[in-house]
């Protein structure tokens, strides 16, 4: 499957390389420096390169990984994303990246459907990106990604790219979810990163029937 | 350990059990029905007793299971909770019990404590009823309770309570983050009510260093 990425920071990059060791052919776009883009590429492989948020959202999937306050320039250079497969893995967060910006009554995920008219799935987002650059499979038992959305067919690609990172997939619902999994990711983040390690997931236990 | 429960609904009965087989002598309190209260009572033991909000009020911790809409009863009924330890475990749900009425820039468990002057520490409000009442002790690997608060003698009396229940605690700094658990029990509930079984935890799994 292509996969255009925008947005090319620890997250973006994290899931790039995990989803061309997959075997998936990865677009990286959305960054100040295209050696950078490049860089990541080459260390990618699978035929992964480097071009321009329009070129990454005309891919089969596109992964939204930038900082919610580049939104709206990020979308402008993107284009038209109407009736696309978009997987959120952003957080909306303030400009002092300490606080989300929005929620309760809405959510970035339920925003950017709104705006776009994209078939948005919220995922990844509660995942440390140090632990999708150590690899998940470093750790001594799969652990959860929760995801939501509204469209079935986007949900269903989206899970297969969890699995493909090497995640077990928890179907959380509809996109009015992401209220729960915005919250959710700072409190991962306070976990992650005032615990002893970042590199760090959750997933959820049955009481065997 | 002497626990005062007020709000005898699942949650309420759930921890009771629980904490008295791990020896705390618990007060049952907050039911319209006094039977039902002498009932929790004699199944849970170890010097289980029925009694009134302000008698469970009294004691060294208390634990408010209430649904939040009965909030201004409940208080009325314990009186002045200023300085007391107090583990919050409800989640601000509006009237129709499908949303949280609060949230986002502020929490219950925020204005829990602004309200009473109490040293409230969020706790075991992403832990449905259903694994309470089960055990925590059938699941195949222990699992974890999220909780936080600003005092830290309350937040090591919880700690305690948490692992005599039978979960691993988890600190997640002060009582702001209740903002993330109450969507975070609400997450909960989706995978509980919509997935395979209610009797359901979650734990955090990191890298080994």
């Amino acid at each position: 499957m292509r996969i255009g990425i925008i947005g090319a920071g620890r997250m973006g990059s994290g899931l790039g390389k995990l989803l061309a060791r997959a075997g998936h052919e990865v677009v990286y776009s959305f960054s100040r420096s295209r050696e950078k883009l490049e860089r990541l590429a080459a260390e990618s492989g699978h035929g992964a390169r480097a071009s321009s948020p329009a070129d990454a959202a005309a891919a089969e999937v596109v992964i939204l990984t930038i900082h919610w306050q580049e939104l709206e320039t990020a979308l402008a250079q993107a284009g038209n994303l109407a009736g696309k497969v978009v997987v959120d893995v952003t957080n909306p967060m303030t400009e002092s990246d300490d606080e989300l910006a929005i929620g309760f009554s809405t959510s970035g995920g339920e925003e950017l459907a709104r705006r776009t008219g994209a078939r948005v799935v919220k995922a990844f987002n509660t995942i440390p990106s140090e632990l999708l650059h150590a690899g998940p499979a470093r750790l001594p038992e799969r652990v959860a990604v929760c995801f939501c959305g509204d469209d079935d067919e986007a949900k269903g690609i989206t899970e297969q790219l969890i699995r493909d990172a090497g995640f077990d997939p928890v179907d959380v619902g509809p996109l009015h979810g992401a209220r729960y999994l915005e919250p959710m990711a700072l409190l991962v983040a306070q976990i992650a990163y005032e615990g002893p390690t970042p590199e760090v997931g959750y997933r959820f236990v049955a009481i065997p029937r």
